[in-house]
């Protein structure tokens, strides 16, 4: 699926190929994850509504969820001031994370809040 | 300043030497930007609480708002599932973005809210 041009020309992708694409919920506006997408995964998110990345392990398309269940229904697509990075604003069914976790940034906190 | 070594064995820098960074506001949960950090610029965030990056650009570690007095008190950093992306969030003074805007998203919307 061709990336409609218009919007091709705005996006600055990476030598790769892909632009990293930040995810947010849209009713409690966590950031639920980070991905990559190239223009062939844009363009599925744009024309479908459902998230769809690039796995760069994998080096294959994925769509969110088609597998576990885990949809994201895309809201918003927003493109950062200098074109480099994608925001996603998303309903997500069930949670974000493959490990189960409402959000992939759940588990893991590096330095604590101060003013808690 | 070297970053703590048992913060450095669970991220997955790559092989730029660099980690992607989510930066979202704590008072309005907004995404504000996306940038890169070294381990230097984190080992600084750490120990400050001074949001700091590494410019790709630039090749140089930079204070977000050093110069323009835009800076981001860290309340809290986050690293995700597969320990390959660094959430800050941030008390932000000011706009994020250099554009004067409040996050680096607000001027580019590519695909509009379908249920707005």
């Amino acid at each position: 699926m061709p990336l409609d041009a218009t919007v091709a020309t705005r996006i600055r992708f990476a030598d790769t190929g892909l632009v990293p694409v930040v995810v947010q919920d849209h009713a409690s506006r966590a950031v639920l994850m980070m991905a990559w997408a190239d223009a062939d995964a844009l363009a599925h998110t744009l024309a479908t509504r459902r998230a769809t990345y690039f796995s760069r392990s994998r080096n294959a398309q994925w769509v969110k969820g088609e597998t576990s269940g885990h949809v994201q229904h895309v809201r918003e697509v927003r493109l950062d001031c200098d074109g480099d990075t994608v925001l996603y604003v998303v309903d997500q069914t069930g949670p974000a994370c493959h490990t189960g976790t409402t959000t992939c940034f759940d588990g893991d906190l590096i330095l604590g809040d101060d003013h808690a």
